[in-house]
This record gives structure tokens, C-alpha cells and sequence, in this order.
């Protein structure tokens, strides 16, 4: 028996979200077919992140336990080779037996980008919200960092249902950082390792600001919720110190509005430790 | 009677290229159906460059005439809230009575672009060709240069028609640069601010190479057939010192194959002075 885990990357806007659903096309139903294919078995997929339609990712983790022999390099270019372009294999490596995808992950970044110029270039449209009214960066700035920290997301989360399995588990989340950042011009998409390049003096001129939230893990639209609110403050509809007061009221009609899907990206997912890695077939990029 | 000018950015996927055809969707013809609405006029747009079917543009530009007495801010915004997001008016001012998109022009540039990573992003797919394997940017770079200057370009012509209007015109076209570049990682798409920054140092390494042409004005599939050229050269087919004797020979059976469409994108365009802008409403980006 080997573990696989796979990175994947996607365009969510024609997916009905992560989760497999008869008859509609997810990302982990166009996964599981394909890697069925491959295997020819039978097989389930668990996913750190189950990201909700038109959610894009960019290191979504996937694990599956398989008795097929393929290298995890011919797993890599066979889903590729099979899979829409919309979806893409970018790194996949064998594991230890007890690697999980969903239940090992200890942090994961999500990002949400807001467009700033009057137009939406229409290659970016797809990911992005368009903001081109007056917004106050300091303030949105400010707010974010009061989500750093252990927090009660009770007014943050979702009316029907949450992320997580286990109802009855607790609201709060660890928030290792909640930060708003000026993109780059012109709107790349925001990769890991061009993260840190963006982190330079905030710039409300910039065409693209993202939030970016790494945290040990979600409720169910508490990253839209939080963009939605900062959104809010950047209108001056709320003070960026109303946050704390927000948090501590643990009822959901307090917080902005669920800012649109399109927005929000599952950015990475990280592990306690580098996963033993017995063989490994990365992207060369 | 107004004459007024757009500067329109299209993601070419969807259409089947600029051209107005009855029946299909084009983006000529979804822009007339848009200022139709908004002039109540039937009205004749004319384009400054014929974009074939999946090629796309940033810098598009489109004229036309009309009695409505609708300043150009208005017909800017009518026309982004009535077009799909995968077309933009990015720009749109009053102009001379005489201007005309393309009579006027003097040069377009044209990108085509070519992702070198061994996997696409899922953002990117739409907007390059994929070319994985070993290629020598240098010859490729080298190369490029031949296309410099005044040339006869029968060789990298179509058999099926010209993108001039006139048959029996010259096939000698002015190019003022013909250039390979090594784009940004991750690939942000080439807005013309962001060129200047990407001439530095080739680098071989990078995820996305970008060709960039500049000229008086193209054969139909002209730039595509030098795209399809260039990696023949940087797969080591063809000597980047055979390209004078292949431009020599004017003989269309010579040029490489014609790379696809989605790879290109109409980058600018430019008129001989200044035009006398009477009102103008650009984005603010």
C-alpha cells in the first residue's frame, strides 16, 4: 500500500467547489475519476482545504492510499494529461503510511485579492473582487492585525454548518497572521515565493491589495466574512478598532458581508514536519 | 458627429477573433451590439488589428462615428456594464474627425508568449503555449533579431488571404523590433508599463519567455508563423543564421508551423502624433 500526496493547483470558477457531488463537477470528483483511472481502483481523496465553489487554489494538498506501483512522477504527468487545464498536478511525492492530507495539515494560508484599478483586466476577472471605490488601506491595515492570535470566530462563521466534521468543536481558531498587502501592478497571480517581494511599504495606489490569513485552521466563510468586514472599515463603516468588540460578541449578524468567491485563493497548507519523503516528482518551475 | 476612440483588452478564448461573423461570437461584434445599445444607431466599428479566432489583447484599439451626444466616460462605463468581463474598454476619448483605427496606425506590437515550467498554472493556460522541453534561448534570441527592419515577408505568410484588405499590396513589412525576453515567474501578464522591467538579463530559467514585435503592420498570421519559427530554431531544427535565407526564399512551405492562437496577444497600438484627444476617460490604474 503507498500514500501519494499530490499539490494541486485550480480554477475554481467552473467547479462546484472542492467536495465530490453526483452529477456536478467538483474538484475533487474530476480528481478521483482521473486518478481512478489511473489506478484502477477505487479510491476516496482527502483534501486539506475543502474550498467552496468558484474558490480558487494554489498548493491544495490531496492525499490517497493506493496499491497501484506508478511512481508518483507518472501520477503527476498522467492527472495532467487527463485533467482539464482548469486543474493541475504541480508536485506530488510518496508519503509515510500515516501522512492525511486534511487531518496532519497544521496551517494553512489562504489569500483574498480585492481589484483597485477602475477596470478589471480581463485576464484577471476570474480572481479577484473589483473594489474601484474609495477604500482606506491604513485602516483595513489595521483591522487585519486584530484577527492575530487565538480567537473565538464565532461571529466569522457560517449560519449552516461549519468546515468542520465535528459539530460540537469549538469556534476558536489560531490566527498566526491576518496582514493586508499591495499587490503587484498589472495583477500576477500572487505565488509563495513572490509573497515576500510584495511585502514592501504599503501602497494604496497599487492596483491589487491582498489579505493574506494563515491560520491553523477555518470555519466554514470565515476568511470571506473577514474580507467582507475589512471591506467595511475600509469604508469607514466600521472603525478598525470595533474588531476586538466584534469577536467578543460571538453572534454572527455582526460581521460584514460574505465578500464573493472569486476572491479567495487557498494560497499553501503546511505540515509539522517536512513529510518523509520517499519519492518525489516536483515541477521544475 | 462624434468620432471616438476605445482602447479595448479582450481575453480571445471565447470568440472566434475580432472579425464580425453572423452567428458566432466575436468580440466586434459583441462591442457593435453594446454602442448599438447605447447610440440606438446601426454604427460600423473599425479595429486597428483583425485578431484571429483565440488570439487575445491588452491594448486593442477600436473607432467609430456617432451622432449620440454621449460624452466618452459614458460610453466607457455603459459599455463595461453591458459587455462580458472577458472584455474591457480600458480607455475611450473623443478624437479628430478624421482618426481611424486603423488607417491610422503607425505600429502595433504584438507578445506572444511561451511558458517554460513544467506545469501550467490553471491561470495561466489561456494565455500562452506550452513548451516544457529544452530550448536554446539564445539561438532563439539571435534569431529574433533577423526579423529587424525592412523585410519581404512572404515566407511567413498564410496561403489563405492576407490581413490586408488590399491582395496585391506589398508583402514587405517594416518591424522596429523583434525581440525574445524572459518574462516574470509565475507570469503576470506583460502590461506595456511592466516591459521596461523585464528587459533585463535573459535568463534562461524563467517560467514564462516572451517575444515581443513591433512594426508598421502584419501578414495575417504573421507573428505566429515566426513564434512557430523561433522554436524551431530553439529546438536546434534550424540555424538561427538560416532565417535571412529563409526571409530570402519567399517561399511559405520554408517557415515553421504556425503556433496557436492563444499564445499571442495584440499589445498596443500607435498613431503618428499625438491624438487631438477633445475628451478623454481612461482607467485610473
Amino acid at each position: 500500500m503507498h500514500n501519494i500526496k499530490l499539490t494541486v493547483a485550480y480554477d475554481g470558477t467552473d467547479f462546484r467547489g472542492w467536495q465530490i457531488q453526483p452529477g456536478q463537477p467538483t474538484i475533487q470528483g474530476a480528481l478521483t475519476d482521473v486518478i481512478q483511472q489511473l489506478t484502477q481502483e477505487r479510491l476516496t481523496l482527502q483534501g486539506a482545504g475543502r474550498t467552496d465553489a468558484g474558490v480558487h487554489a494554489w498548493g491544495q494538498v490531496v492525499s490517497f492510499r493506493t496499491h497501484s506501483e506508478l511512481p508518483p512522477k507518472e501520477f503527476q504527468r498522467g492527472c495532467n494529461a487527463l485533467l482539464p487545464p482548469a486543474i493541475r498536478v504541480r508536485e506530488a511525492e510518496e508519503v509515510e503510511p500515516d501522512f492525511h492530507a486534511r487531518w496532519r495539515a497544521h496551517a494553512k494560508t489562504y489569500v483574498y485579492s480585492i481589484y483597485r484599478g477602475a477596470v478589471v483586466p480581463p485576464f484577471r476577472w476570474r480572481y479577484v473582487l473589483h473594489v474601484p471605490r474609495e477604500l482606506d488601506f491604513a485602516a483595513m491595515a489595521q483591522a487585519a492585525r486584530y484577527f492575530e492570535g487565538e480567537r473565538d470566530f464565532t461571529t466569522f462563521s457560517a449560519s449552516t454548518g461549519s468546515e468542520e466534521e465535528d459539530r460540537h468543536q469549538t469556534m476558536t481558531r489560531r490566527i498566526f497572521r491576518s496582514e493586508l498587502i499591495a499587490g503587484p501592478g498589472g495583477g500576477g497571480f500572487v505565488a509563495p515565493d513572490a509573497m515576500s517581494h510584495q511585502q514592501r511599504s504599503s501602497d494604496e495606489c497599487r492596483d491589487e491589495w491582498v489579505y493574506v490569513i494563515r491560520g491553523s485552521s477555518f470555519l466554514r466563510y470565515m476568511v470571506r466574512k473577514i474580507a467582507g468586514t475589512l471591506i467595511q472599515v475600509g469604508r469607514g463603516r466600521l472603525a478598525s478598532s470595533d474588531i476586538p468588540e466584534l469577536l467578543e460578541r460571538r453572534e454572527r449578524r455582526y460581521a460584514g458581508p460574505t465578500a464573493p468567491p472569486r476572491g479567495l485563493c487557498l494560497q499553501s497548507v503546511e505540515y509539522p514536519d517536512p513529510t518523509a519523503s520517499l519519492m518525489r516528482a516536483g515541477d521544475t518551475s
